[in-house]
């Protein structure tokens, strides 16, 4: 056994583990989805969630990769690489392809999963799969592409660690579009512009995605190093331990002083606040910095959420305010707060200019190439539901079924299509 | 610190992590069949996967793991080691003996929790107490000692990687003799030859099951090389992956088109499915093969599930079309396309031939010693719930409570018993 | 590449890893006292989870680890490295001080944490949030100063391997002490001196938080080691499994001989009796040993529950008669069968005198402070809800909703609260 093969050793288990890890975060996704929407939507938010991870992870294997990381044509897109086949001697890491592409999978299963969240309640569940192998096959992976993979925005120094940017900026941006584009779910604003809330279908599975999800960040931000023996590992997991923390605690103490009462989805979507506004810094600030950025992130949230409602886009489980408003606030937080090239670190303007112009370019990205892809897919199959879907629900209308049944009597094999909406 | 040192610690917590996430998937058995299965029996088969692996794991410790891994008699059957003592350096690697046990352990409660769901609803507790010491003693060591722990059948050359056959095939087809031992739930199928179906109590809650499953087979795959440094790992991983994915997105496509509704708990069977399927082979196929595996697994899952209502076999959540069919297609798979050896691969008919003699003897001891060991078992308790106790529900009869009670007054302690089958 | 950066690496993604795996308990927490308590409470007590990781956490970083690990005055208490600053260079590990931090974070969660279920359905959240802060700050790094930053009790030889003592003893003696500073909860005990009981509002969601705790659980004990080259990884784990499985087994089987049913929530409490039993000695005990422990954790477990409900003491979850007998019993255990030291292994008297001395101080500390501590919020704001609040759940009253909604309407923004009680 040489060292050299310890170390591969080492930085593939790290990788994988960590790849298993943000894989888990689907789980997370879609127990915290399926927790705030309404009870008649449960089984297609899960359902939409394995879409993601199933047609996602075949459509980045067959083509999302290569374009991603396959060989640079005008610092714009890769090339080859598709199915993982070709000359990809130009990536230099310790570990294997093999592990680096599963962790690039679960990357890009997480950016499509955050558009789920927007689209609740309302997509039509074909559209939804087709939109699904756009995202995940051209739009993230070319984005992705400029920042990772040899790209212009990473040659001019734009500093994305984990994916405040890249991921959940764009991925945040494309939910935007996407909400827009399909519009808000039926009787959520009223003519005179006032807006009606739903009611968290089941809040401790909300939490069980929660956890996971925190869980897996680990994964996602400590993991990016690709490598065992980075020394900034340890810092990583710190920070964005405090960032989560500052993000939960800002939204319940704000919340209890300013409405007498901690509500709980903002404080669980203050913590994923926080995990995302760091995602981006995690290796470049001081962990005070992280602790402001946490608590900045949950209150933006919460000022974004009201924002949304106030102009009439319906974003059901706020995956804009979550991902698109902390990703790009915690892109903007390198510009500032990075230890090397911040503006508060002495760095003068260039980093965050740098840092705007991505942000800028990616979320213009996101938002149009969705609604682009959406007026396309529109001429397919209708992307938004019937108002009959959309009443009966989209568990019953797409999947047949309801998300639980109490009942303890055997029916017959046709009977839950006819009986599920007279289920209690 | 030596090379060896280190080399020896990577090795170690390589082991004990992925034995701590394969045990997880107890977790994940565990909600999976709670969600599938009728409300009134969710305690019920939740305390059954907390018998497989209370009760399992010291049975394993006491007599399973030296059967297994003793001191071989005759290609047959490991004869010390029981309890972790007596002289085990016929057994070497580069872990302690006791994380090689840990990882052992968290497979045989494996394979017990599979047979758990395919006799849900019906089975008498005690009787199933007793089982699952027969088959973590005795039934699955016996047969594991053939494959892994010195017998015959490794020195055949039969392959089975990470237990397609020997956990999967061997359990699948213990649960479908368990299943017609115990016969249908009462009112499943009616008299005419009709059958009814169970509509299931909570989709999200299997769907935490699956999601924590699929984190697990990582740990069950990976981990099997039983070293960090194996650099087969990422390699594994990725298939694992890429079958999971293509399982699911082979049941979530054609229930879609031919049903025109994207049947769940299909999907989600699929994607389990795919990774049973990959289990056997996932250190020997290449990428593009394990996604027809896992397409495969998905699709052979569906038929066999109609195929079994069809023939009158009650299984409730599936544990023969996951497991056994798709444990016996990986095997088989191994045969066909391994890099090394498999018919496609100018291997000829040997390894073939050898997977399927293989399949044979383990489902054959998996289905014959289930059977013989339930009318063993007959002889001292019931095997079979009673009618009332079945019509009651399991988590009243043996359990004296039932999932979820909605009340918010207290009671008086001998109140469950009589209110339950009242609650909502 | 050297050894050392290797070795660096490797224990770093340990100690990273694990303490993911401690934090996921969180979720553990959360959702098994969800699902042992009253469905009009179970948001209230995931947001208590969340306040501990929350504002515990950045507790615990402006103060609480100073006074723990910073340099020592007195054998009492450190002095510096607040906010992980100052001169700290009497830590030394192969780790960094972050990932060290990281690791000991998750341990004081998990400490107050322990608290949170023995207060359910009754405390005021304003006030916990205060208590919180107290112990994350105060009470638990004081002591956890003695045994494991330098001071007293360790140098007298107190053996604690992750915390059975420091963290259960002492949480569940502050637990008891909170839950009879705050009385019982309304209507759980007549006035002729009987107990009524609550019944779990979902048993199958407490058991997702029984597998999460036992998942991280392996990281609690295992990591404890902090590197990844100690060669009792391996055993700790299996000794964890053994005594897990163990206390489950004793549970199961006693209830079922005992009541005729294996009790579901003993035996989740049993298999965590087990753990927190082993969790003093997973380094210094036998496999046969820490199946004994186990046993009779998960036996004292039983016979202690029913001894709280005899003395009048309403504990919901049984945070005492898990953690803080567990502890002790654990502790004890360490000075009875230690290899090295243990009165059975003729290790005479003198270790068992310490490890009762450390026992005393810690559990008086943990009570005493909790008392003097509530004494003091109670100033500040009441501790007990009032009367309408608890009638109406904490639910409502705290965070203005209830877990579950079946609803399918959108409400105005303020009905929640005059909804939620007629909610079904």
């Amino acid at each position: 056994m040489t060292i050299q093969e310890l170390h591969s050793g080492l930085d593939t288990i790290w990788v994988v583990l960590t790849a298993a890890m943000i894989l888990l975060m689907e789980g997370g996704f879609a127990l915290l989805e399926a927790g705030f929407v309404r009870h008649k939507n449960n089984v297609n938010i899960i359902m939409k969630i394995f879409a993601d991870i199933t047609i996602g992870t075949l459509c980045y294997y067959v083509i999302g990769f290569g374009l991603m990381y396959g060989k640079d044509i005008g610092s714009f897109i890769g090339t080859n690489g598709f199915m993982m086949s070709g000359d990809l001697s130009h990536l230099q890491f310790s570990i294997s392809l093999d592990t680096y592409w599963l962790f690039q999978a679960a990357f890009v299963i997480a950016v499509i999963s955050i558009v789920s969240g927007a689209v609740a309640e309302r997509i039509n569940f074909r559209a939804y799969i087709l939109y699904a192998i756009l995202m995940t096959a051209l739009i993230y992976p070319i984005a992705g592409h400029w920042v990772w993979g040899g790209g212009w925005l990473g040659q001019l120094g734009f500093m994305d660690f984990a994916g405040s940017a890249v991921i959940h900026a764009l991925g945040g941006f494309a939910a935007l579009a996407a909400a827009i584009f399909i519009g808000p779910r039926k009787g959520k604003f009223l003519p005179e512009g006032l807006s009606k809330i739903a009611l968290p279908s089941n809040l401790p599975l909300a939490s069980v995605g929660a956890f996971l999800l925190w869980f897996g960040w680990f994964g996602f931000n400590a993991g990016s190093t690709l490598s065992a023996t980075d020394v900034r590992i340890g810092h990583i997991a710190v920070v964005t331990m405090l960032s989560a923390a500052s993000g939960g605690a800002a939204t319940m103490l704000y919340t209890l002083f300013r409405y007498k009462r901690s509500d709980a989805p903002s404080v669980i979507n203050g913590s994923l606040a926080g995990l995302v506004g760091i995602t981006a810094g995690c290796a470049f600030v001081s962990d005070g910095y992280a602790i402001l950025i946490g608590a900045i992130a949950g209150l933006l949230m919460l000022f974004v959420t009201d924002w949304l409602e106030a102009k009439g886009i319906d974003d059901p489980v706020g995956a804009f305010p979550v991902h698109a408003v902390s990703g790009v606030w915690g892109s903007i937080a390198v510009g500032l707060f990075a230890t090397d090239g911040g503006l508060f670190h002495n760095g003068g303007w260039h980093l965050i200019g740098v840092q705007l112009l991505g942000l800028l370019v990616l979320c213009a990205w996101g938002f149009v190439l969705t609604w682009l892809g959406l007026k396309l897919i529109q001429l397919i199959v209708p992307v938004r539901s019937t108002e009959d879907e959309e009443e009966i629900g989209l568990d019953v209308s797409y999947h047949g079924m309801v998300a639980a049944y109490q009942e303890h009597e055997f029916i017959h094999h046709d009977d839950p299509y006819n009986d599920a909406d007279e289920e209690q």
